[in-house]
């Protein structure tokens, strides 16, 4: 069984909250930045993943405008972190994501629950995503 | 981007924790506890907040008195603890929160979705807070 | 208070991860593999529980014939993991299990909200468990 330390596994969980908070939040720049100049991200299964952080900051523009009328905050609960170092010196991380909407005045809608699955590069000083692919259940 | 160091990061991990916990099974002096002498708890927007332990202890008394004939038992699920530390030596956390109620019988309610946000005071012995503030969704 | 260091803290935090996205991709023997040879695993109070990994495994294949027409996925979303010394070696862990289920085409239910109460025994090579009890709410 391999797995990371406590270090690098702190600095990754870290850096998810920082990630999704400003996801949620509407930082759309701020989460483009947390991929390398190259990554890919592909938010939807059977879609053409967006490439480079201008490519990702455009889908997330583009996939935004469907709630430009609808005032939902989308919040991404993740839990059981699962990070294995590959033999490239990359980190796949495995991670379940339950996602969760609420509109002015209503109760939450707990929808989809995914797994997101990404491709870390991390030294001493940054931890960025190379890749994330995200499969809904 | 300021980070903490993996010992503090799982201290107050582990403090949520055991402070969530207590609170979950109604262990209110315990959670009262958890919070500085002149401690601050707001868990609803645009109320006034509680002050010091003592204040606290009897807000959360109060606050209980609606479920005194209904066995709701609740539970805080956090995720995305983001910790961010402040000139001033405290750590501010931002952690999304959702709450989940169980009936006997029934299956659970999810609601609200909150986001926590706290100012921690943390030495080598001891983690407590300092204010708590509780928005929702 | 005792907690335990940020460490074994992410060591048992990892063996979680890993062992309960085993369980819900029905790899069961890896889930069996978490126990001790002598493990117990009781996933629903009041029935007789399962001992052994032979036994889990039994219990396991036993359970999920339940869903054999019914593809359903289940994940099990953990939060709260409080870790608690024991003064015979042993770790008490006590964590929220909130089980979100869903079936193809259909949005997440979301029941039970569960507390996990394992007894893990750790050295320096291995995380294994030694006991599982799963209460509801």
């Amino acid at each position: 069984m391999r797995a990371v330390d406590e270090k690098l596994h702190s600095r990754v969980t870290q850096f998810y909250a920082r990630q999704m908070q400003a996801l949620d939040a509407g930082r759309f720049e701020e989460y483009a930045g947390t991929f390398t100049e190259d990554g890919v991200f592909q938010h939807t299964p059977g879609t053409e993943p967006a490439r480079t952080r201008e490519g990702i900051l455009a889908e997330l523009h583009e996939f935004n405008k469907k709630y430009v009328d609808d005032p939902v905050q989308r919040r991404h609960y993740f839990s059981q972190l699962l990070l294995e170092p590959q033999d490239d010196g990359t980190l796949r991380a495995t991670v379940y994501a339950l996602i969760v909407r609420t509109r002015p005045g209503g109760r939450p809608e707990v929808w989809p629950s995914c797994v997101v699955h990404d491709v870390i590069v991390a030294d001493d000083e940054t931890v960025l995503l190379k890749s994330r692919h995200v499969s809904y259940d």
